[in-house]
């Protein structure tokens, strides 16, 4: 514990209460702010417990070592993409929850891979060095891309390890982030899906809320579990009312460096058309669920990321439609604009970006319905985009590395394959209702005669053109995908598998519009933004954070209840509130309650803590990050951001916006009093440090 | 029960979701609304079984008849005044509540006139015959005042009843109302405050609720309980939802009549002044508050009533500023006003009355800050306000009955005096305290100049004025409030007591603004009122219900959950969530449990329903309303609206807005359970139909 503790705390009381804002990357964590507001400086040796504890899994969440044998905790919505992976028809792991009661029967996921951020260095000299400035965008875009790419190679040739270059400050500095990976990951114990997501659609990005959104995973190397020195011991005491709390996990992306110009075209262009998306998609992902049980088993993890995106979509649009909120970014750009223009060899550098950002923010709204549509995903994990990708990637590793798409350079190309070869189990009826309405959408948004639509349906409707695309093929068979890599273009292009030759039609489609927003758009707005970074740099200094990037990053805050209308929203909830929620809806869906959490009542402790809030800054990506104490013990854990939250995408600083934590305390009980998980518990126990230990008490 | 039901029943199912809207007079219940909607109309015997059971609490707020017995139910904050009036120091009734096991323990309070409406006659035609149209405002409101004055002389000196005229329909039509008046009324149970108003002030107005508002009452004649033969009896099992419920109570007053101009005049100039009054008075009880237990006792009811009000001003204010309802009213008197043109003889009579409306609102703006200064009320119940009311009484019965002051005509003299001479303790240091700051605020606002302020202060700053008017006098003495009206206008004249002196100073001010009133202003919006009431019966007939006047109406809807934001608010709460929303905020104020509550946990059912909501369209004065389902049961009792329905006060629509009851079950198991009240329970018991009676199974 820093010896500043003590001192600053009466300090810190008579401090002004500035705004817990910030996702701060671990090489700049704001020590003024902390000191001045919490009397709390971490130290290195603090940061480096944090960092290791803290896991990023890969296919979009977070998560957290809680216990020194290679346990780790994250969202039961986190895991629920190999939940139901691994459900069978007549087995379904989400709806009934999994339970290992001994190592032996902890399984194996499917495709699950959790990095552990084991270094970082600024390698912004060695980017800014190959990409002089004033170069023309698309070069720039090129030699940037060949750097990054030789810098990553050169780390993962070396190391071994996963090398990503990231970019901060939208260019400003670039840093090297070398991760361990670790893809043998077993799960151990997820509760009931309506324990974990009570409440459903209409209490999601709500408070007070009853989630016990929760899992547990083990990483084994070598068939054993890795030991995790660094790890967040549990407090199930939890955070007093006002106890200050970090959060340390991978905020996926955020847009606080958007210029007003690309701001509107979010507003105006890009978020209705997402919204209107994701309304088609949960339409037909609902009239597929209403098919009947088995139906629904399978559209479930769909549906429910497509309920949850909704709802963040719509909490966007309307913070950005928030008169208030644009009217000061607008100010915060003008006072930019103008510091930056009465410094002369700034203003010939950046001078001209914002109206080059517009311009090309102008030039994609232009064209933007034709560029989602061909260049949009078609679902990653369907038949449909494992096809495409394998596609698109014979053809881009017969180009130099540093020309390739970004997610086919050689450092990205073994966690891709992981993705691309899951053996996951598909759902070709499914898949066939759902790429027969995409092809109905295309056609409606872009008439029949567009090449696009015409060169997907081949003449015939969108159901005959889906069942034609998907009769008979084996993309379903993760053997068959490796035989196509193996094959390389020659066995891809002579397939007659008629899903490779459907994805072969929508290549060249999805290749130019993808190209022209690299070089038009793309590479404009980067250029743009590295020198508005530059200027903001030369302005303000590295006193702001940089935008999300789904990388490690410290959000301080403190555990903290708020007002609602004309009322008081409590920092916590507890167990007997989730039971009389349900009650007060007479054990309605949603507000049923699941076979074992029903069981549990009259047992369980009422007064148990279930969620709490805290002002901490994050976004999505950090699901399942721990929430903890300046004792490094693990008091909570993010599941969610409550909608006043939502704007967190553009600007911090509601009074109302709140992250959503299980507490926990709720988890423990949850383990010991629902789902008779003891052994578990007395893990996470042992794992605990013994009184005297400096970090015991933290409050 | 009507032969109707049936059949209509599958008719309703076809029907159009009608809004449940209107305050009906029992003379106008819309049948066809009700047969359309709900399937049933209720019969002439159904309707004087609710009316006789109903009743009307004199110092505002609504009750009813729960058994034969003369047991009367009402809400714990209608009960309050005289719970407050009944403590003394040491024995606090508000807080701790009152049990009475027994008849002999029931115990009479001071000043609680309970009213019964026995019989309402149609009497239009003599008041309008008084008053021909065409006359001078002035002469007509004289004509009108005098006309209805003889008309409740009459009856009450025919029947010994209580008779008020009651004016509907702004003029258009004038009924005479007979009550029965029960005086002896004896507290018989409360329960504790911090039970009745569990959650305070953050929670008033909102639901999820959970407050046990409600208290019994017993009503005596000759020293007996009298024999109520229409009651209500209680259904513990309370609506289901969804489930058609009547509100049979007294809705204080409305505006759904006023003119766009005029509630432009109150969004822009009452509401905003009277909210400033609201807060300074809140701000002064609070600092009263915060000297002691024994001031907090004090000051409890008159902050509670504060407070209240605050929350509904705000509300109304939000309601009358939203734009999209105000375009409705516009719209909505564009069409009255283009009918009323268009025949020749309406647009003659009532043509100019919108304009006539105009003027006395812009008139009344002009000079409404002297206006409500001289004029305005200074606590009904305290010292100060019993003087002024003595001075009036003793000048204005020595005139003829029609030309007094409605308060002081010879029928409303006995109530006025039953409040006047009441013997309900007197805080002189509060009183001490609270008036010196209302005259500091009167020569904040009109300036020390004014003649008012000069008159009141004599020379002195507020709190040695306040102090002098105080010291020494026997206002706080019943006998001699009553010695002074007995001695009459020379007793009072001759007077030297310093409140007596006091009062006099203020009443020639306070009689200047009021004359000014009644004859510029509310002369003149009632005669405009009038001719556009007239001039609606034309246009749209009688199907509209009137504003509310506090007098006994029915209130139809639904036991309804809703959407709040981006979420869904249950039909009703149970005591395990009022356990829960304690357990939130760690039992902190006003979250926190009071004694008895707290030891019943474990104890009593927490599945229990608390509260529940519903759509019926009420207002304050409606609170202690009985709910009644179809078969004449009590389901619940009306204690509060949310704070969407605050706009009820100008237009009932919203969607959200909702009605608040205490679940019968739920007050049923808090007196068993909590309060130990098994005696009442079971006289309620008592009182349900045995099975095989038509009314018992009503869902």
């Amino acid at each position: 514990m820093p010896m500043k503790t003590a001192l600053a705390l009466l300090f810190a009381l008579a401090a002004p209460a500035l705004a817990d804002e910030g996702m701060w990357t671990f090489d700049n964590v704001p020590e003024d702010q902390l000191f001045e507001r919490h009397g709390f400086v971490p130290d290195a040796a603090w940061l480096e417990h944090a960092r290791l504890a803290s896991l990023r899994f890969n296919d979009g969440g977070s998560g957290s070592f809680v216990s020194p044998e290679g346990l780790v905790l994250t969202n039961h919505h986190v895991a629920m993409g190999q939940l139901q992976k691994m459900s069978k028809a007549g087995r379904d792991y989400v709806k009934d929850g999994f339970y290992a009661r001994t190592r032996a029967e902890e399984t194996a996921c499917p495709d699950l891979e959790i990095n552990q951020l084991v270094s970082y260095e600024d390698v912004s000299a060695r980017i800014h060095e190959a990409v002089p400035s004033g170069l023309p965008p698309a070069e720039a875009n090129e030699r940037r891309k060949a750097a990054t790419a030789a810098v990553e190679k050169e780390c993962s040739d070396m190391t071994g390890s996963r090398c990503d270059v990231v970019e901060l400050y939208a260019g400003g500095e670039y840093w090297l982030y070398r991760y361990k990976k670790y893809t043998d990951v077993r799960l151990v114990m997820a509760p009931e899906m309506q324990a974990a997501f009570f409440g459903g659609d209409p209490d999601n990005f709500v408070f007070p809320r009853y989630a016990f959104d929760f899992a547990f995973f083990r990483v084994y190397e070598g068939g054993k579990p890795v030991p995790s020195a660094k790890f967040f011991a549990f407090d199930p005491a939890g955070p007093a009312e006002g106890e200050l709390v970090f959060v340390t996990g991978h905020p996926g992306s955020t847009s606080r460096l958007l210029t007003t110009a690309q701001l509107a075209f979010e507003r105006d262009t890009a978020g209705p058309a997402i919204l209107k998306t994701l309304e088609r998609a949960r339409k037909n992902y609902q009239e597929w669920t209403a098919r009947g049980a088995e139906e629904a088993r399978q559209a479930k993890g769909g549906l429910f990321g497509v309920e949850n995106s909704l709802k963040v979509r719509t909490g966007e649009l309307l913070g950005l439609s928030d008169a208030k909120l644009f009217a000061k970014k607008e100010a915060d750009e003008a006072d930019l604009r103008a510091r930056t223009m009465k410094d002369p060899a700034l203003a010939k550098e950046a001078g001209g970006a914002w109206d080059e950002a517009a311009a090309a923010a102008k030039k994609l709204a232009a064209r933007y319905g034709v560029y989602r549509t061909y260049a949009g995903g078609r679902r990653a994990h369907s038949m449909t985009g494992h096809a495409e990708t394998l596609v698109r990637w014979v053809a881009e590793v017969e180009k130099e590395n540093g020309k390739r798409y970004k997610e086919f350079r050689d450092s990205a190309l073994e966690s891709l394959g992981f993705r691309v070869f899951s053996a996951a189990p598909v759902y070709p009826e499914m898949e066939r209702f759902l790429l027969a309405r995409k092809l109905e959408e295309y056609r409606d948004d872009l008439g029949a005669e567009d090449p696009f639509v015409k060169a997907l349906l081949g003449g015939k409707s969108p159901e005959d053109a889906a069942a034609a695309a998907l009769a008979g093929t084996k993309m379903g068979d993760p053997a068959f995908r490796k035989s196509l890599v193996a094959g390389g273009r020659k066995a891809v292009e002579a397939s007659t598998d008629p899903l490779v030759a459907f994805a072969r039609r929508i290549d060249p489609f999805y290749r130019a519009q993808r190209d022209w927003y690299e070089d038009e758009v793309e590479s404009v707005a980067t250029t743009a933004g590295e020198r508005i970074a530059k200027a903001r740099f030369a302005v303000y200094g590295k006193s702001a954070y940089p935008d999300a990037t789904f990388t490690l990053r410290l959000a301080i805050g403190r555990a903290l209840g708020y007002e609602q209308g004309t009322t008081q929203v409590p920092f916590k909830t507890t167990l007997g509130g989730l039971y009389a929620r349900s009650d007060a809806f007479d054990g309605r869906y949603p507000f049923d309650l699941p076979p074992m959490l029903a069981a549990a009542r009259g047992k369980a402790d009422l007064k148990a803590p279930v969620d709490f809030v805290s002002t901490n800054d994050i976004t999505g990506g950090n699901s399942g990050s721990p929430t903890i104490s300046r004792g490094l013990r693990l008091v909570g854990l993010i599941f969610d951001g409550n909608v006043e939250s939502m704007v967190n995408e553009y600007l911090y600083g509601e009074e109302r916006g709140r992250a959503l934590s299980v507490h926990a305390g709720g988890i423990v009980e949850a383990l010991e009093s629902v789902y008779g998980m003891g052994g578990l518990v007395k893990e996470l126990e042992a794992a605990a440090p013994k009184t005297g230990d400096p970090h015991a008490a933290h409050h």
